[in-house]
């Protein structure tokens, strides 16, 4: 496989390698990751996330197996387990039946190039996306968002935040908002990272802060990624998406999900399909990280850790895709089925 | 002054004792306070805590200075610092003009005899507020609460969280819904703390996951505290209370806000008279207490970090005070105004 660089993940003589995004902001560690067993525990760790970069990730992994020589049956093992490793996410799935394909063709270098194909059009994706994002924006606009949604999240620029870099560019100088985003904290520790890393003005805050913001006309749009879109407009994303939904709806602050057409998932009917995650309690009871582990609460205190939340279309200003924007009409009338047809 | 006893302030052997609510859960420190100087870095560092917790510890301190044999000056200086520590709760202009009423009166006892006054009706006032709010609610209610009205926030069973013990007191097994209440935590290491302590089942969420509860139907009614009500219902308490409201709001979920008379400010118009203490960045890049300090955040991050925000009568279902439990209607009609005449 050549070689292949991202902020967040690279195949560099002949090994892949993942930044561990558990460890950022303190200390930026690039790990090999060998084996379908590290990649899930990885993923499992939110060592390597965003729900296109995992999809990217596991896609390189398991072509870097197959050039060490892994046989079909052992590949095929690895994309159903690899497939499996974050159920709310579905451009893993999506990325996974595209390997299968592959490896059904019983050759080695298409699963490469289907590999560095889906790597290389992630970026593609998240430019496309940005372009279109971006010609809906001014000067000065300011932005806010949850989690963590651009270099890190993908092998591109990013989603919502994608379209910041792109508003960056064009020297429309936006302002983003950030929400910390309890309890993994990808806006607090990940967000604020790479908006310094790439220059662009931020201000942190607490989730519980962005209805006071939204209120007193801080905002002018939130936008938000997504780890899955059923064909209705329903989408899940990292968890807190819901609460923001309903407060920008509240102050009619315009409220955009922004994803590739990969996060759409046709044969999902609606939210209400979408499995979520649970997570251990010790997520909630303290946080944990390169910069430490601390741990307030009484240690049995019982705990409600979702990792995701289901926002309903009729919360969603418009769907920003790679493929156009969506309004709730165009949702209604079957745009996102189109999509697949296409 | 003759000892007085609550869950987190008393007076023993003639001198003045604060448990240390930075230190919980993991330390029960009690510390002595003997000076004004000593008590607002204490209410600054959030040692002690809670709009009548604070008015109560700060008139005892100044009781007990005026038994060391502080003069009229120094008490009258004592009492307008102790005043301005925190801007926004009002529970403690009020006690410091109590007692700068008896100072005038130039008498030491009279002085030491309001302390206690002041001591004993906050817990006469928990308990009218808890027998009002607890009559609302039947059997197996699950309630969702916000920040730390309890026990560690009055002299008494406290305010929001007195409902709540009162209602178990009846037999009628309550669940608590415990929103963690960042930057400070205050429900994640305080109330959790405190309803483990009296034996009240509670479950333990981020701030962002209130608003899948109050969807999924999980939630029976939220009840919060108040730092300060202004006289047409609108009130200032903890960052966050806000958005919960509008969440409630959307969801038709019932929203109170629970308080003592002496949290009304007539004098205040509306909520856009309240002052808003903004305090440091450091809060929001990170956590710090007694089980140790981390920053996760880059550490020249730019933070917005107000301490309160103010929720607007329109989004409060009623208002449960120790005289009587108020609709929006009663509050238009002066029925707060009518407090202070009574």
């Amino acid at each position: 496989m050549k070689d292949l660089l991202a902020t967040s993940v690279k195949y560099e003589q002949g090994r892949l390698w993942v930044l561990d995004q558990h460890a950022l902001p303190h200390q930026e560690n690039w790990l090999p990751c060998d084996s379908v067993d590290a990649m899930v525990a990885m993923i499992k760790a939110l060592q390597i996330r965003g729900a296109p970069l995992i999809g990217v990730g596991a896609s390189l992994l398991l072509a870097h197996l197959a050039e060490q020589g892994a046989d079909r049956e052992q590949l095929e093992q690895g994309a159903l387990t690899l497939r499996a490793a974050r159920p709310t996410a579905v451009n893993l799935m999506h990325c996974m039946d595209r390997m299968l394909t592959s490896l059904k063709q019983n050759d080695r270098v298409a699963l490469v190039r289907t590999a560095e194909a889906i790597f290389e059009e992630d970026i593609k994706l998240c430019n496309r996306i940005a372009e279109n994002g971006a010609a809906l924006f001014g000067s000065g606009q300011r932005l806010l968002t949850h989690c963590n949604t651009g270099r890190l999240a993908t092998a591109g620029a990013g989603t919502a935040l994608g379209v910041i870099y792109k508003l960056a560019e064009q020297g429309k100088a936006p302002h983003v908002w950030v929400d910390e985003t309890r309890p993994l904290l990808q806006g607090g520790r990940l967000t604020t990272w790479e908006l310094a890393k790439y220059g662009i003005s931020h201000t942190l805050q607490c989730d519980n802060m962005a209805g006071i913001l939204l209120r007193d006309g801080k905002v002018d749009a939130v936008l938000v990624g997504a780890d899955r879109i059923a064909r209705n407009g329903d989408f899940a994303n990292k968890v807190g998406t819901y609460s923001l939904a309903v407060l920008a709806h509240f102050h009619k602050v315009p409220f955009y999900v922004v994803a590739p057409y990969t996060t759409v998932d046709v044969d999902c009917a609606d939210g209400t399909q979408i499995p979520i995650e649970q997570r251990d309690g010790a997520e909630v009871q303290g946080v944990s990280g390169s910069f430490g582990s601390v741990e307030w609460a009484p240690a049995d205190t019982e705990v409600f850790n979702p990792a995701f939340d289901v926002t309903p279309a009729a919360l969603v200003t418009g769907w920003i895709l790679d493929t156009g924007i969506y309004s709730q009409d165009e949702i209604r009338n079957g745009a996102l089925l189109a999509l697949e047809a296409a």
